[in-house]
C-alpha cells in the first residue's frame, strides 16, 4: 500500500476531529457528520425497494468512498458497487469488496494496467464507448492473463460519454467479442441529467425515452444473436422508474445514502418534495465570528463543502441562510436579530452535493443519539487516478 | 506524526500520477502541474516587488499547502507564511516553517491548545476580532506557559470577520494588552473584496478606502498610547496598492505563485489585462471518451479542479471549451469540427480558482522542459481543523 510515500514524502495525516465515545457538542469541526439511524434507514429502504423490484443493486461507490459503507450496501443484498475511477476500486477491493463495475472509460496504459492487475483478485468489469480503447483494455488484460467483462456505455440521453443506440453498439459489442480476453457484459445506461428534473413526469419521461433507446439496441444485438446480460443504470432521482422498466436489470443509485439538499428539491407524484430517504450527511461547522447582529461567519467554505449545486442548508436556524463560500469562510446571514446564535455555536449544514464534498474529507463521523460512534477513513478520498 | 491512523484506519495513500525524470507526455491524469520556470519567476517577481518597496512580504500558504513552497519564498525574503487553520500551521511548522500567522479566527479549545503547543516550537501568531475568544486564547496560552501576538482584524471592507475601525479596534487592543500571556501585534487588514475588482482603478478605491479605516484606527491606538507594529494585508489583486501606502507592513499575497484564471481577468492601469505574473499551475487531463465531432469528455471533473469561479481555460486548443464539470467528468465543447483531438490525449486546463484546486490534490507534478522535476507532498491538504 505504499505507505513509504506517507512518510518519506513528508506529507501529515490528517487527525479525526473526533474519538468514539465523544459526545456531538464535542466534536471540533470543520467535520463530516453521519447520523447513523438515519443512514441506516436509508440503506435498509433501498435494499428493500431493489429486492421487491427483483432488481440488482449496484450502488456508486463514488458517493461515499469508503470500504466500510460498501461492505454495509452488500450485507444488505447489493450485488457490488460501482466506481468512476481505476483508483476508487482499489480502495475498495483493498478493503474487502470483491465485485466491482467501473462504469466509466479508462484510458491509457497506466490505468489499464492497474484495473487489469485488480482483476487477479476480484471480479472487475469495465465499460467502453470506442473501439481503439477496447483493443488498448484487451492488451492490458492479456499482459496479466485475465478475462474482463466489457460494458458497452449507451448515450441514453446525458450527452456524456458512450454511444448511441442500435449500430454503434452492436460494432462495440462485436469488437468486444473478438478480442481474445474480453466478454461483452451488457450495457451501461445511466441517464445523468435526468437525475435533477424535479417534475415526477417529466423525469420518468426521460427514462422512457432511454428504455427506448435500450430496447431498441437489445434488438439489434438480438438479431446478430449477441446476448445482452446486464443493463445497468439509474440514480437516486429516478431509480423507480428504472426498477419498473423490466428492462434494467441494475440500480447504480449512489446518493440516496445521504441524500443531497439539492436531491431533496425533485417532486414526487403528489407534486411533494420527496421524502423517501433522509438527510444523514451533514458537515458539523462552528460560528467563529459574528460580528454584526446581521451577519456570522463559520469555519467551513469551499475547502469543506462543494457548492457547484448550490448553498448547503443551515439545519434548526430558520433565521440563518448560508449566503457565501469562501476557501475557509461561509457567511451566514442572520433575518432575526433574536435569533439565538454566538460565537463558538456548533451549527450543521446540509451540503448542496454530497459526491464531491465527501471527497473534502478523509473521515467520517458516525453519530447515534448525540454521540461518537464511529470513525470511518474515507479510503478512496483523492483517488484520482 | 500519527501515522497509525493511516494503518488502523486503512485509508489508501494516493500514489503520484508521476516518476521524477520522465517526460510530461508520461504523466498520469488528473495530475497538477507545475511549471517551475514560471513558477520561479512569479515568486522571484513578487520578492523584487516586496524588497523595491521595503515591506514584508508573508505569502498565503492557503494556497499551495506545502513546506516546501513556502521555505522557497522564504529563501527570497518571506519573513514567513500566513495559514488560515491551526492544522495548516501545524503542516507549515513541521515542513521547518518557523514564523505563521494564523490570519483568521480560531475558536474552541481543542484547536487553541493546538495553537498554544505549536507556540512552544515556532513562532506563530493568531487574530481575534471578539473579548471573548482573546480569553480563551490567553488561557490556552497560559496552559503551555507561552506569550502570544494577537492581531486584532480590522474589516477593511470585505464584510465578513473583523471589527469596524476606531473604537471597537482599541477596545480590543487594550483586552489583549491586559492579558498575561497575549501582547497587541497589530492588525490584520485584508480586502478580500477588492481582489477581483477588475478595474483597477476601482481596485486602488477600494485600498484607498482600507487604509482610511487604517490610518483612523492607527490614531485613534495612539491616543491610548497603544503601539501598533505590523499592519498585514493585501492580496496578488492589490498588493502594488497596500505595498504604496505606506501604512500597510505586510503583503499577505498568496495567489501570484500560480495565478488564477479569474486574477488573471483583472485590468492593469492601462485597461489591459494583468500579465505581470505568469500562469504556473495547470490541472492535467486527458480526453477519455469523443463520441461526437461537438463534444469531447475529459478525466478531470469537479473532483479535481474547483469551478466556485467559473470553469478552467483550455491551453493550447483555442477550439476547446471546457462547458460542464461533473463529478468526474468535464465535458468540453470543440466549435471547429477539423480540430485535432482524439481519445487519449492530454490536456492542459488553467483552474479558475488555485486554492480549493489544490486542496483536492495530494501532489505537485513539477515540470521544467517537459521533464518531471519534482514531486512535493501537499502536505496541508485536507487540514480543516
Amino acid at each position: 500500500m505504499k505507505l513509504e510515500f506517507q512518510i518519506e514524502g513528508g506529507r501529515m495525516p490528517t487527525r479525526p476531529p473526533a474519538e468514539i465515545g465523544i459526545s456531538l457538542s464535542e466534536v471540533d469541526t470543520p467535520a463530516l457528520l453521519i447520523d447513523l439511524n438515519v443512514f441506516e434507514g436509508n440503506l435498509r429502504k433501498m435494499a428493500a425497494a431493489a429486492a421487491k423490484h427483483s432488481i440488482g443493486l449496484r450502488p456508486h461507490a463514488k458517493t461515499h468512498k469508503c470500504p466500510i459503507i460498501a461492505m454495509r450496501q452488500i450485507a444488505l443484498g447489493a450485488v457490488g458497487v460501482c466506481c468512476q475511477k481505476v483508483s476508487e476500486a482499489e480502495a475498495m477491493v483493498y478493503g474487502g469488496v470483491s465485485n466491482v463495475l467501473i462504469s466509466n472509460e479508462i484510458v491509457g496504459f497506466s490505468k489499464l494496467r492497474r484495473f487489469a492487475a485488480l482483476a487477479r483478485i476480484a471480479k472487475v468489469a469495465i465499460c467502453a464507448d470506442d473501439a481503439g480503447n477496447i483493443a488498448d483494455i484487451n492488451q492490458a488484460a492479456v499482459e496479466f492473463d485475465v478475462e474482463i467483462p466489457v460494458y458497452v456505455e449507451l448515450n441514453v440521453g446525458a450527452n456524456r460519454c458512450g454511444v448511441e443506440a442500435g449500430e454503434p453498439v452492436l460494432h462495440l459489442a462485436r469488437s468486444i467479442s473478438s478480442s481474445s480476453n474480453l466478454h461483452f457484459a451488457g450495457l451501461q445506461a445511466y441517464q445523468g441529467k435526468a437525475q435533477h428534473i424535479r417534475d415526477y413526469k417529466e423525469r420518468g419521461s426521460a427514462i422512457d425515452a432511454a428504455v427506448d433507446k435500450i430496447n431498441h439496441t437489445i434488438d439489434m444485438l438480438q438479431s446478430d444473436n449477441i446476448v445482452c446480460p446486464v443493463i445497468s443504470g439509474a440514480g437516486t432521482g429516478t431509480y423507480e422508474f428504472e426498477a419498473h422498466s423490466k428492462v434494467y436489470t441494475e440500480l447504480q443509485v449512489g446518493s440516496y445514502i445521504f441524500m443531497d439538499a439539492d436531491y431533496a428539491l425533485n417532486l414526487d407524484e403528489k407534486g411533494e418534495r420527496v421524502s423517501e430517504f433522509g438527510h444523514s450527511l451533514f458537515i458539523y461547522s462552528t460560528v467563529m465570528s459574528k460580528p454584526h447582529s446581521d451577519r456570522a461567519v463559520l469555519d467551513v467554505g469551499l475547502k469543506a463543502l462543494s457548492v457547484d449545486s448550490g448553498m448547503p442548508t443551515v439545519v434548526g436556524y430558520p433565521a440563518l441562510n448560508y449566503v457565501r463560500a469562501a476557501d475557509e469562510h461561509g457567511t451566514l446571514e442572520i433575518s432575526h436579530t433574536d435569533c439565538p446564535i454566538a460565537i463558538g455555536d456548533k451549527i450543521r449544514l446540509i451540503p448542496g452535493h454530497c459526491d464531491p464534498t465527501v471527497n473534502l474529507h478523509d473521515w467520517y463521523i458516525g453519530i447515534r443519539d448525540d454521540r461518537v460512534e464511529a470513525i470511518w477513513p474515507i479510503s478512496a478520498r483523492g483517488a484520482l487516478l
